[in-house]
């Protein structure tokens, strides 16, 4: 059986997503196409919008075979980091490829690149220094290094989010000797941070969430952008829940948690560097909303998407110390099962002898430092939620096996 | 001028705590009253019914001159270390007595105990670690040694809460080398912990408590036991905050910061003792309210109101480092005037050059470790406001002057 790794935040799982997902079926033959995907919070530091859950069965009704949680020690952090993770449960899943979005859209130049990088890294880190001494914050500093270094054409053009991504999984690959196969596919429409719709079927999951809470869960606006499962799937998700997620959802608890700790605790908090945390806390005073605490503490260098990543290991009271491990091994050490077709049960029956990794259904039965910081953020995610019903979720988190989907006469067993 | 001190928590005030007022003004004949009040949370680890202000101004309108919160230090307290607190304000201040309320009613049993205990500390200090060791609570081991100690009737019968508080405010008294001289009121009615009401004008504010919170801001029940402006500051309270605090209230947050610390932090907070923290953390996954909460941690040993302070410690992250200078000093450092009549502000003037601590009017202006504990506590309580009311209350706090109370035209200034 062949198989192909996407990673993925799905946040929520849109048209462009299909597009992706069908294309790598073409582009590969595979026959089992393995998700990694972010859970509860994602790489720029939100929350996703509905749960991890409710993502996965999106995912699972379009294609994907077998879903996998990103740990939230790679999938809120930087694209190195991130892709780090990813690359290592790929690698532990045993896929043959992995296939990627992205601007350029060809995959030679991503290894030319990493090459040409690779070679010339003391004199990139010399000008990455230079800019960020000039108050550049670190993607803008990174890209005006890597620009100073060389404007040739053959390389890749890396102001381009999705760009950056695909170069770190192919660098990850390289660094950890991977056996994966590493192709791309061009985006064809909707830039990643498009707030505005372009396309008449393909949106950003950006200008989606944005129509979503601004129409406090109507979807006519955007059902021209989601498969009709999505749609179904989010209408359930707010009926049930009466909510999707948001940062300010989360500002409540966030100025509580600050408000109640000491600088030197803060300090800390994993991000948390250069004495920010006096700013956090004579600013968090005066705050009103997540969006008024941000701009009042955003500056040239400490950008918004680093600002909500320091935040979120404030709210999931996620330590440096705790960190740390991760910074030193650069590769995931279990596996999270969320949900798996027919197809991907297969796949995983073949594989299982030589995962080195484990294999985890029931977070129950499992202890693992990575996993303790799953474990946290799945706490704070459901913080939100009113009595019972938050200790239902958290019950559930523990206990309930993977979702189970039965591609062929299309019903989950949950 | 005359002053005296009355040492309260009224949560909220009845005419219970009228009649203690106008018999110490009896009873003492003073010019002045001063009340040492508990501020945002009580000597039971409970949240105040209402703030601290709205509890000020109940107080000014029945007759006390000068209101004085009792840091966060001391009114979270056992008796002992709360009396300290306490006695310490009225000692700063110059009172020249103090008229408490207790069972027992005559003063000489009270003096006449405090010295019998200071003789006999020793076999005491031996009965207690022994009724300990058989796995009592510590009021339970204090009350069964006293009982092995003394059952003569001259001495104090101790199993009474109002002669325990005034027990150690003559200790206190004695320990501090204070010049106050003790007096005491017998309590005519309405036990402390009496739930339902018996009395056709007093009841304890345990029962009046339980009223309020299961009529929802209906006050028909309980108007009998209020006086008139107790009764409007209750109301326009909950018209304008829709709410009295409890701890139901807060046990969103409280669930939110349990479930992101580990055992190591937990056992950094005061009163978390003895390997508690881990069952604190198991228990609070599957509780669906505080007291399902409370009702499964309690042992013999861990009464309620223990589990309920150590609880509140952890909701406002006080740990056991910043409650050490409290048990070193056992006084106050600080004056924190929080309302005062025409002649309550007469008398400040007046004794003001001899007054060794700063008088704290604005919070602003001030910094002091125990001050930043009160400080915490305000930004605890504030927290379960939606904004921008929670960012308004908590600036309030830090700007606002003391009430000032004009009692000849009985109106308010603030």
């Amino acid at each position: 059986m062949k198989s192909v790794g996407v990673i993925v935040e799905y946040n929520p799982f849109h048209n462009g997503h299909k597009y992706h997902i069908d294309e790598t079926r073409k582009k590969t033959n595979a026959d089992c196409v393995v998700a990694i995907m972010s859970g509860n919070f994602l790489q720029r530091g939100e929350p996703a919008l509905v749960s991890k859950w409710s993502r996965t069965k999106m995912a699972l009704e379009a294609g994907i075979d077998i879903v996998i949680e990103l740990p939230y020690a790679f999938a809120t952090q930087k694209a190195e980091t991130f892709a780090n993770g990813a690359i290592s449960l790929l690698n532990a899943l045993h896929c043959d490829e992995v296939c990627f979005g992205s601007e350029h859209g060809t995959i030679n130049e991503f290894i030319m690149t990493v090459d040409f990088m690779k070679k010339h890294q003391e004199t990139f880190d010399k000008y990455l220094k230079e800019a960020i001494k000039e108050g550049n914050s670190y993607p803008k500093a990174a890209s005006l290094a890597y620009l100073s270094l060389s404007n040739d054409e053959k390389y890749l053009d890396l102001s381009k989010p999705n760009n950056i991504l695909g170069y770190h999984y192919v660098k990850a690959i390289i660094e950890q000797k991977s056996k994966l196969i590493a192709t791309t596919i061009k985006r064809t429409s909707a830039e990643y941070h498009d707030e505005v719709f372009t396309h008449t079927s393909i949106a950003s999951a950006t200008s989606i969430r944005k129509a979503l809470f601004s129409t406090k869960g109507n979807l006519d606006e955007i059902k021209n952008f989601l498969p009709e499962t999505t749609l179904s799937l989010l209408t359930a998700y707010y009926d049930e829940y009466k909510q999707f997620h948001q940062w300010e959802d989360y500002f409540g608890l966030f100025k509580y948690r600050l408000l109640t700790s000491n600088p030197a605790e803060l300090a800390l908090i994993y991000e948390v560097e250069e004495g920010i945390e006096n700013r956090l806390l004579s600013t968090i005073k005066v705050s009103t909303s997540f969006k008024d605490f941000i701009e009042r503490i955003k500056t040239k260098r400490y950008t918004w998407t680093r600002l909500q990543r320091l935040c979120l290991h404030v709210l999931t009271h996620t330590t440096k110390n705790e960190m740390l491990n991760i910074k030193e091994n650069k590769s995931a050490s279990y596996i999270r099962l969320l949900g798996m077709s027919q197809k991907g049960q297969k796949y995983l029956n073949l594989i299982k002898k030589k995962v080195d990794l484990p294999i985890i259904s029931k977070l129950s039965a499992h202890k693992d430092d990575l996993l303790h910081l799953d474990s946290k953020a799945t706490q704070a995610y459901l913080s939100i939620f009113p009595e019972p019903l938050r200790s239902k979720l958290l019950h559930d988190e523990y206990s309930t096996p993977p979702i189970r989907y039965n591609e062929k006469n299309n019903f989950f067993i949950q």
